[in-house]
């Protein structure tokens, strides 16, 4: 059961992680439009923030990330079951998302970049930050609330993010 | 009644802006603590999101504001009165907030710095977006739902932003 096996990285789109959740960005948008008498551009309706279960309430935070070293060697992921969960970059810096379908499933590697953020949908399984190069910050949209709301799983295979991303 | 007065440009802080709503930094947290087996530091609900009343819903926009001209000149603010509506800038750019207790009080004027965000509380009367220098992205968490939502003020006085904000 000791496989390790290296993982591939893919742009991050919307199409490609709508399985998991949201890519909160401006190409993302459904619906752009002007408003301020012309002088702002609203991407409008970007995530959707699901919080309010089982008394749960949406809170905003800042996560302030040390970067990770690669090669780096995933070995578990954690899952909400009870909220969603966004994370948008306040600074340009590129980022790693790792998510899965199960814990049993090889996972799905992306390289967010240019300020594109993410929003896990409820219980999706997801890596912890990964960030890179420098410490970096990150708004966060989650739940608050009673219940436990997080699950970790120790993965029974590894999976090598390579030292390259390029 | 066409009186111009000069506005004092004031540092944004927690205690400053307490009778508007929020001020969404590191330093403001009430709770401050590790995750992700200590590579993360996560500063902990930093704004009070109101979004539910008369059916509504948390949403996630980006806005992108043109910046500004200064001096500008400050005719008109507008309020939400259904919901919060938090505004994180995606860069570190400088920007400008103004803020009244009513249309007919002197609005308070504050220069936001470092990545600092406002969360309006719902109700609160604000200019629309000041961005500085350059075009500036802002992640938005409001609310979305029926019923009017956005309330509008023209001023019986104006008020001069100056030229200079040292």
């Amino acid at each position: 059961m000791n496989r390790s096996i290296a993982l591939a990285v893919e742009p991050l789109t919307r199409d490609a992680f709508a399985p998991f959740g949201d890519v909160i960005e401006a190409a993302s948008a459904a619906r752009t439009y002007a408003i301020n008498a012309g002088t702002t551009t609203r991407f409008h309706d970007l995530a959707t923030v699901d919080t309010d279960r089982e008394g749960g309430r949406p809170i905003v935070s800042l996560f302030r990330a040390q970067p990770r070293e690669l090669p780096f060697t995933v070995t578990m992921l954690e899952r909400h079951p009870l909220g969603s969960q966004a994370f948008v970059p306040v600074s340009k810096k590129p980022y790693l998302v790792v998510v899965a379908e199960t814990p049993d499933a090889v996972p799905r590697l992306f390289l967010a970049r240019n300020g594109q953020g993410v929003n896990y949908r409820a219980g999706t399984w997801h890596h912890p930050l990964l960030a890179l190069g420098e410490v970096s910050d990150f708004l966060v949209i989650d739940r608050g609330g009673p219940g436990n709301n997080c699950d970790e799983a120790t993965l029974a295979a590894t999976y090598q993010i390579p030292g390259n991303l390029e």
